[in-house]
């Protein structure tokens, strides 16, 4: 997978949270290794398909930081990962991939985002399941970790 | 969404694990509510895009479930969810998804399939984000429990 199609990623994650929840993520080393996991607490997944190539992509927040975000964004204290943060960080997982996509489709690669899932529960992990290069790339904030996690095979 | 919509993926789980490991999946009642959510031990994720509608379709299984197909399907006896297990749970949701999908496109609807994400973790909850109904099928065995969700938006 060219870097290319994973920096678009970074770049729309790092300016929606600095612009809708004034958080700065500092970007840790990307990882390709087939046995890194990312880990977190509540998590917002999306499948891409398009002419040459599909793919997935997944946004991992610990829940302190899934909190502080919500916080931030939309004024609402919430103690748990209830509905109205399962609603963010979908929209959130949305903006992320919809921005990466107009990024992409002015270099040339197409394709087309299915819709968001969003997965809770304390400590869980995602797998990719590609037949490709995996990367897996951490992030640091004042209110706790986040990773991302992309993936494209080419058909 | 179209009942016709729901039943292939069904017929393709329960047809699935029948054939390749042996286990009678027994259907509950469908719902419909907002409210209602899918929980599991491990669940394969899958995004669907097509020209008219774009969705997303998950498959959770209760641990025990997951390890007793292990064992039937591939003859490898795990006593937790491993890298194996994934790629079994991430192969089911691809063979599911295929299914339904050849099974629509013979009755017009097309769509093609994002790469499979499994995820990991005891009782964790899965939310699909979409405008539009969702409808999530429970299912009984002999070794636990399982549940599908299937849902799909208009473009």
């Amino acid at each position: 997978m060219n870097v290319e199609f994973v920096n678009p990623f970074i770049t729309a994650l790092t300016n929606v949270l600095k612009t809708m929840a004034q958080t700065e993520l500092k970007a840790g080393k990307p990882k390709k290794k087939a046995d890194a996991v990312a880990r977190g607490d509540v998590s917002g997944l999306i499948g891409m398909v398009g002419p040459q190539v599909r793919g997935s992509f997944s946004l991992s927040f610990e829940a302190p930081l899934a909190l502080a975000i919500m916080e931030r964004m939309l004024g609402e204290q919430c103690t748990e990962i209830n509905d109205d943060v399962t609603d963010m960080v979908g929209e959130i997982t949305n903006m992320v991939t919809g921005g990466a996509k107009n990024d992409l489709s002015q270099k040339g690669y197409e394709f087309d985002m299915a819709t968001p899932m969003v997965v809770s529960g304390k400590q869980h992990t995602i797998t990719h399941k590609v037949d490709g290069p995996k990367i897996i790339m951490p992030f640091e904030s004042d209110a706790g970790k986040a990773h991302l996690e992309i993936c494209f095979e080419n058909l």
